[in-house]
């Protein structure tokens, strides 16, 4: 009965030239000797796939070493005119850069917008930032654009699958019409995915192969890096963490389930509550802050509680308390070796960071917990394009050279 | 401040001489041309592997092939004196099975057995068995042998690490103890992670990719298959699923914590449930059961209800669902393509896997239920000595040639 899933085939080793590439993004230039010794491979082995790569413009001479006595090796770098795009479309925002080859920014542009109106409308906006971008110098044609959408994905098809706030966007080739307009490879993934992926590039999960990055945001999601791998599951949909039920006697979720995490504790649960709690006058800090502003989102809540409100802390404690329930069995399921907190909310901070440990360290299995971080991100709000670049250069190592 | 953690490097490829002595274990005799087809190889790239391997005394001619037109090409197989040894070590029974490389049996025991009473009665009487099964003929000396155990473990250690269940087990050299004893490599795993393996191999979760094995017994477990690898997770604890919480009102469990999974559902909670049904006149078989037998387990509770007794059948309905919730998280987190149930209470069958199957399909994310199927294992009792062997040969094909 059951057929093949369309998991990954981890047994597949990177060729070479990825290898090398990677190599040359990661840690600038490196001789001949320094690349052979690092993968482990004779210098002959690699003589062929350096000249390939220097035929297909991927990489250049950069001049001599540094002596070691004997004669001095030239070193290998990645051709400067390597052009990246990252693309991080969130629910409210548009986040782009381009990179270098080594995934540096060349320039960074962020702006306001609403995913819901519809791929046209967006796809036609992130054309405009990156031709001005490109008018203005940043690059003059790009070796591959990454992009992360805050929805489930087919990384497979390169297109968002059944995306629950994303009205227009199911089943949008995605891939295929970047990667017309272009004229480079494209890689679509979740915004979870991608942050996370940033994170174990140059953040604090760096070389971390076993790790779960919760955002916190309008939603919550999970990142899950198991094995040095991204984790995406079976249709693409793995990390859903804010429908996990906390409370079956809880209020109605707006998917239709009763208790959902998202109920208890999201960006707009924290809206919802803020705005109750202001209006009861149970906090005078977000009361002024409804008077001024005539709304309040989550962020009031984290403002007002760095101030001492103490119902605004209240509120983030017990939110805290809820995703801690939640993480404490993903955290006897899964035995990560740290927990990265990331999003719109991670500002919240050790707030938040307190009492997500607190429940964590009391209810998982002691012998997941002996070594186990629980930390917030260190890239912040750039997590999302660092991995949407990662992704891109990627693509770009896995061409045929 | 983190440092590299112990994860699998799942970006290495397996060795050919490894790939090749898996197709002649689970494909019986091929040709050269068979096996070249299947690994995507060139002939001549495969020959000094194939020669090294017969030179080792693993791999033999085995006549021609059928005529498919010019020569016949001759066929190799597995060397036929090829012994593995799986031992199932559980709470409460030792199963033991030799088998031959293609790991069918050759012989098999089982007995009861206690865990608790320590490594050295436990082990003495393993070596007892498969002395008197080498002493039969069933082997002259083993390739290697495989060994479950029910607790966490480091496999890289080859031993359990704080067994809750298991006094005097904690670090006890397992690996190095029956190697020496036996004279062959050893591996050593979770009970739970060698049912999963075992049923991936030859039952029905076979060439399924990502699968949660959920083992219903004593206790409740989990193995993890993700891309094809078991997930073993940063302190091989991955896959408590036990200790998970489903109400945080609930009643405190023997771990300390309050409302976890195994105080709701689990072969020890049956039991107590079935006592306290017979005693208070609610369920007449079972109270029947009590008087003949002077004590009630699990299995109690599924025959009663097998016959219609509404109180048992309503016992593993309520039980089903609390099994169900959890489960319903973990595939909203994981989006795997099945679960499979096995275990001791597996017999409890389609009654329990109803009710799991309501919870999941209603609880989940849609996405990630769409093509999920929830299933009985069907290797049964047997899932666990066929991963323990299923090990045993990969340690033994992993050795260099």
């Amino acid at each position: 009965m059951p057929t093949e899933d369309k998991g990954p085939s981890p047994q597949r080793a990177e060729p070479i030239s990825y290898q090398l590439l990677c190599l040359l993004r990661d840690h600038g230039p490196l001789s001949r000797v320094e690349l052979a010794d690092r993968l482990g491979q004779p210098r002959s082995r690699l003589a062929i796939e350096l000249d390939a790569l220097a035929e297909a413009g991927m990489i250049q001479g950069a001049g001599p070493a540094e002596s070691r006595g004997g004669r001095r090796s030239l070193l290998l770098r990645l051709n400067p005119e390597i052009r990246y795009a990252a693309v991080d479309l969130g629910t409210t925002s548009i986040d782009v850069e381009i990179t270098d080859g080594s995934l540096e920014p060349i320039a960074a542009h962020s702006e306001a917008a609403d995913i819901s109106v519809g791929p046209n409308v967006v796809l036609t906006r992130v054309n405009e930032i990156l031709q001005k971008m490109r008018a203005d110098g940043a690059y003059r044609r790009l070796d591959a654009l990454g992009v992360g959408l805050p929805g489930p994905v087919s990384v497979r098809d390169g297109m968002p699958v059944f995306p629950p706030i994303m009205p227009g966007w199911d089943r949008f080739p995605l891939r295929s019409t970047l990667g017309i307009e272009h004229g480079c490879p494209v890689a679509v993934d979740n915004d979870v995915n991608i942050m996370s992926i940033g994170e174990r590039h140059s953040g604090i999960a760096h070389t971390i192969d076993n790790f779960l990055f919760v955002k916190v945001g309008t939603g919550i999601g999970c990142g899950i890096h198991l094995g040095g791998l991204v984790h995406r599951g079976a249709d693409g949909c793995a990390g859903d963490m804010g429908h996990i039920q906390v409370d079956g006697r809880g209020p109605v979720c707006y998917c239709g389930n009763v208790g959902c995490l998202e109920v208890f504790f999201s960006g707009s649960s924290l809206a919802r509550e803020a705005l109750a709690a202001a209006r009861s006058g149970a906090s005078p800090a977000l009361a002024r802050r409804l008077a001024a502003q005539g709304t309040l989102t989550a962020r009031d809540v984290g403002d007002a509680a760095a101030e001492g409100d103490m119902t605004c802390v209240n509120l983030v404690r017990v939110g805290g308390r809820y995703l801690g329930e939640v993480l404490a069995g993903m955290v006897s399921f899964i035995n990560p070796s740290m927990i990265v907190i990331g999003g719109g909310l991670a500002g919240l901070g050790h707030l938040l960071l307190a009492d997500i440990r607190a429940v964590v360290y009391k209810r998982s299995l002691p012998l997941a917990t002996g070594n186990l971080l629980v930390v917030l991100s260190e890239l912040g709000p750039r997590a999302g394009v660092t991995g949407a670049a990662v992704l891109a250069s990627e693509l770009a190592h896995r061409r045929r050279f």
